[in-house]
């Protein structure tokens, strides 16, 4: 049998930016025995999930659901949308952004990698990542595209690595005020379901997402949301595809069912997963999860460490990011604080490795919850040796206390 | 479907000094299929729990598991081993002790209720309720039975009501020194398995505990662990019983069934605990706790409230009380705290309603599970305006980075 | 890890007339975390489930739910009633009520014990095991009793040793025909929410029964359902009693909790039967018990084999007891049919003990499960060199496949 | 809440080939809380399943495990292995060969799609969709490309739309005899932890597996069983591919890790599987399937129904395919006996439509469980009107009767 605890009693503090916490109702629904995907029954769980899932996106239009996980679904809004050699346009926000860009490159497409270009006083290699997309920048580049050979902009809008939460309105209006035809993909995969995200109204041609951020469920599957414009595009797209063809799976969608086996015990998580969060009310998901990050943003505050991400304005509502001082190594501090606390952190990636952690807030948490993840992290910041400027945890709490969760509360039964 | 949660998300923090909260491998081992209690595979079963809650009382006589709540395991020890109107000397550690006190009562003994008589600083009304079981008074009370009146002496191991771990083997002591034949009877339904116990070495007749404690099971299966005096005393015992007669199902239990319909589910759930608790080892349960309530206490002492049981030598493992500053009504701070932190304490029982409230650590916890508790605590302190002299949280968070867990991990897998 | 299977795959077929098969719905609301049993959020479940049983009983008056097996409902009806050496007229319809005539016994109740005094044909002992509880009997017994000294009729509703259901509206009538005031006290372990059970339309004083047969329940929970009489004669009732005491738990469930710590867990598991049997509908339920009993019967007649009940107007729709031929071990038969196909089934029980077998028609089943059913006793009665007068399975689908259930089927979601 | 049953009560027979019912040990395995995908624990998890799968594919070289279904999986091998433009020799075993063929051409691959060339008896149009590969055709074929521009044979294992088990030795015998050097690529989802399987000694080069087939695993995670010389072309392929592409995850697999995040709950299942699968021994597996499929063969012949494979030396232990008489709409009675007994069968795909059935025989199953899908397809059939030669149910209760388990059994707790 499966033990996955190193530490005798207790649960783990899952803090990791995703996967994150999944509630007990979310591991029970799973647990359901598997139905025949081809039965009647099926039919109406998918059109649930599938109408469901519209509503977390805000879109009119089809969401695909893969049975795979988001990298997978990275590849198929490329796929679907792009021909061998065509150019693209991303930006470069942190890791995952220049993973997607050497996704693309890998698959024959032509990009771009637009970034800031300023130098950053804490990190001095940082580059543009501790910053949001700067639509001024992509609007130029455009501009200068006079053959509209640029078929698509692609930017990430919870940049998971760093805790930067982009303005996705802002990158629709930069390529509106240029007059340019390029599709706009965005990657939302840890923003949607926590952070504000509106794919109709922002004018998205392919939103990404997973499963096991925002939405609470394991990885494993998957979505591309689309609009009208990139089904059009996926008509005339060139690149081989099949099993992340869109137009197969849109079409059997509308009975409910898909063209192959779907992930059916992730999608009674779902099924539950959209319950929960739809019976919340997205506004009031947003609004919580804003509250907790500001309460962990105090913690680090009152410690005097920098916070990753430069910019108050696109503070991610999901996740921060905490530079530790030079010479202490961060993923020595993880381990710390994973043997001691059971608590996991996530790592520095790419160029920030070893200077930075990730601190998550968001899935199945609360209060207490996150008031104890600060506290492990003083905890072991204290026992690596470093400074701090005062207390983190009375910081968080006095935030907390002070701000009441504005919820109504559900009643019991 | 069931929904319990009144907040909308993160897991609740069952702080009360239990039922506990019950570990994840528990609460699924319950959810395996019932079997038939007549079957082949129900031996195996029964034969393993059995023994294996030997270890857990340390004794090598027999132990009844009763598909009871903790409260007829009390009355069980009563019934089996006394005749109406036998003279039964009970004492008064707090509000569990008057219970069962009150419960013979009812049934038809004569019980004498014995009580510190000295006056308590911080509760006036307080009487024995602070203090642990005086064995001098005991012995002196027997050695004033010339005729061997008094059957048995009734003592509380660890009340629950007021967070006091008395010393069992001082009673045993005291009952020998005065050489007199009572028999020893002990509630220990919140001490097993967190505090220290030891059935045979300290001379105790009766022991009755229950699951939802240091078992971390849910409530519903109780046990009464005998001696060979208490089961020579069962043979002439007049009390009418029937479903807590200990004899037929001693006798059955050598093949590992019971005379009637025993609790399957939970007795899988006692199974999965009984692998948790003595895989890791008693002595290393009892060292985690103590470990724990020394960092809770330092929580305590930081705010400058005094803690409910006034002897630090009989400090409970397993729960501290902590005593109000007059007019803070300790009912109106625990439901400000259940209704913002989604943390439940215990209330203040019989006369300490109001002016007490008490923080388990036991179960399914963990440094951060504790912290968060303080936390919770010092949360709703300050926002029912009660000054406080330091910062509790700080305090307990120092103790448990300064006093590493001294046990060794397991391995993943 | 808990394994409980000898086979390597597939479910067991527990087919013993309780514990009955839990449906998954059960066991997964069995795992979720146990709450506080003091807390807001329980008030909500006790008052959901005091109020969901009483129309399970059909009764209006309080029903108790005991932390406790169904024998210590049977103990507690006795003595939340009668005092020591009152005299209780029984009737002997099999094992469970000889069971339950030798516990009165045990806690110092004169009883007598009325059967009827025929010779069967096919057992030479059964005596009034393969018949119902014969009401003119009983009315003629509480005629001769004039100084009324009788203070109680305590019969079977569904003896679940020989599959006989007996006509409780005929005992009361007897009862008030002989203008009696002697108390009713019906044992329905195994009838309620299989069987047709109206508490106070039959003017039953106390209903004992249990969570492990039609509400398909794990064992540890079990109810008494009073009357205004049983309640009454409460108050005057001598026998020492505490645990089991109606009057603190009848007053404290008023606002749903209890006066000690309820089986939390299970609360949770009955939360969701109620759900499902109130939702199916009471005569609903009824009637897909009654179908189950005629297919299986149906296969029981076409071998050739004597069904345990000899009187057709009370065969029990939750059982079926089979009498085996002559010199065929019956528990040499269950044998070989759990080894070789998986299939529990009851033992044949005190004086029927090796002369026959009992099938369980209850709990989470579908005509598919009773087929097989019946296909694994067809194979081990050939395997055992029974000579069958012709195919019981077969005989089982032509009634299923001719005799439609006429459920309306719940709508997936 | 999902409730996804339409039936009031017991279990779904689930007797579709695939997804396959999932045994309770591995739902609640696939129920633990999500762990941190970069954790030390993981690795634990990783390296487990990674060595475990390799001894169910019986290999020695890397298994890719994809975050996908098995779809994927297909792509998966096609994309790591050829160029655009490729020819490639598929051979036509039925629905799920041709949907393989036409992925191949959608990727830009030529194929040529072998089949035999005679005509069936009861299905004049089945085609070559009654019979196993004929490795004879493809020796033929491979010895005409003298210019050695065939780069692949791809054939399918156990042809899930009908019920056939091809000779893959024999396939591999004949590329060898012809001396050509074409990569043999097999799709053994169906197959594998069934049906007899050994990708080293027959010579694989690419197994395309999923895990809701023999692994008894919810649908969600897919693999390529890999030889060297499938690495080496793997090198040289140029169909774009970054999702699928095998060399990161196999490099990462060595320490127990995924690129990207792994589904880890399935992998929970998976590990939970491998125990029971490599627990049981293969060889056991294998033999368990056979028995049970000559039990439903039984029971199909005793109806006198042809079954779909034409070939007795190719009958899948997994599956049997029925075809109905003349006028019989299958899917109609597939929808009768769905309705009536809440039992799931696979419908005729492709030119089979309306014209069979398929009745699976693994996963969580055993004697009972199929004697009851026998016996609900029976009562379908005579409800249907259709004439059956003899009973069925009896042929196939007879042939487990008479053929006991050869299996050692599992000793309780």
């Amino acid at each position: 049998m499966l033990q996955l605890d190193i530490h005798p009693t207790g649960r783990h503090f899952l803090q990791i930016p995703g996967p994150s916490p999944v509630p007990d109702r979310i591991l029970r629904a799973m647990s359901l025995p598997t139905i025949d995907h081809r039965g009647p029954e099926f039919a109406g769980l998918g059109l649930k999930v599938l109408s469901g899932i519209q509503q977390i996106f805000k879109t009119k239009h089809p969401v695909v659901i893969y049975p795979a996980s988001g990298t997978g679904a990275w590849e198929a809004a490329l796929l679907n949308t792009l021909s061998p050699g065509d150019h693209v346009l991303m930006y470069e926000t942190g890791h995952f952004a220049s993973l997607w860009n050497k996704m693309a490159t890998k698959l024959g497409i032509a990009t771009e990698f637009l970034a800031w270009e300023g130098r950053d006083e804490h990190l001095p290699n940082a580059g543009s990542w501790r910053r949001g997309v700067q639509a001024e920048l992509i609007e130029a580049r455009l501009r200068k595209d006079t053959e509209k050979k640029i078929k698509a902009v692609c930017v990430v809008h919870n940049e998971t690595s760093t805790g930067v939460t982009s303005d996705i309105a802002a990158v629709r209006q930069a390529i509106d005020a240029a007059g340019h035809p390029a599709l706009l993909m965005v990657d939302s995969i840890s923003g949607l379901a926590s952070a504000d995200f509106r794919h109709d109204e922002w004018g998205v041609d392919v939103t990404v997402s997973g499963s096991q951020k925002g939405l609470m469920l394991p990885p494993g599957i998957s979505f591309n949301a689309l609009s009208p414009r990139a089904l059009e595009a996926s008509k005339s797209a060139k690149l081989p595809r099949a099993f992340f063809d869109w137009a197969e799976i849109v079409e059997m969608n509308k009975t409910g069912y898909w063209p192959y086996t779907p992930s059916t015990n992730l999608l009674y998580g779902l099924s539950e997963a959209l319950d929960m969060v739809l019976g919340e009310g997205l506004e009031n998901v947003f609004a919580r999860h804003q509250r907790w990050a500001a309460g962990v943003r105090a913690g680090v505050n009152a410690w005097g460490l920098p916070i990753q991400c430069a910019d108050p304005a696109v503070y991610s509502p999901v996740l921060t990011g905490v530079i530790t001082p030079e010479g202490v190594d961060a993923d020595a501090l993880r381990k710390l604080i994973h043997e001691r606390f059971d608590l996991s952190l996530g790592t520095g990636l790419g160029k920030l490795k070893g200077r930075m952690f990730r601190m998550g807030h968001l899935g199945d948490s609360n209060d207490l919850t996150l008031v104890a993840m600060v506290a492990g992290v003083e905890m072991g910041l204290k026992l690596a040796g470093v400074k701090l400027a005062g207390s983190g945890v009375q910081a968080t709490m006095d935030h907390f206390a002070g701000h009441p969760a504005p919820l109504p509360r559900k009643n019991a039964a």
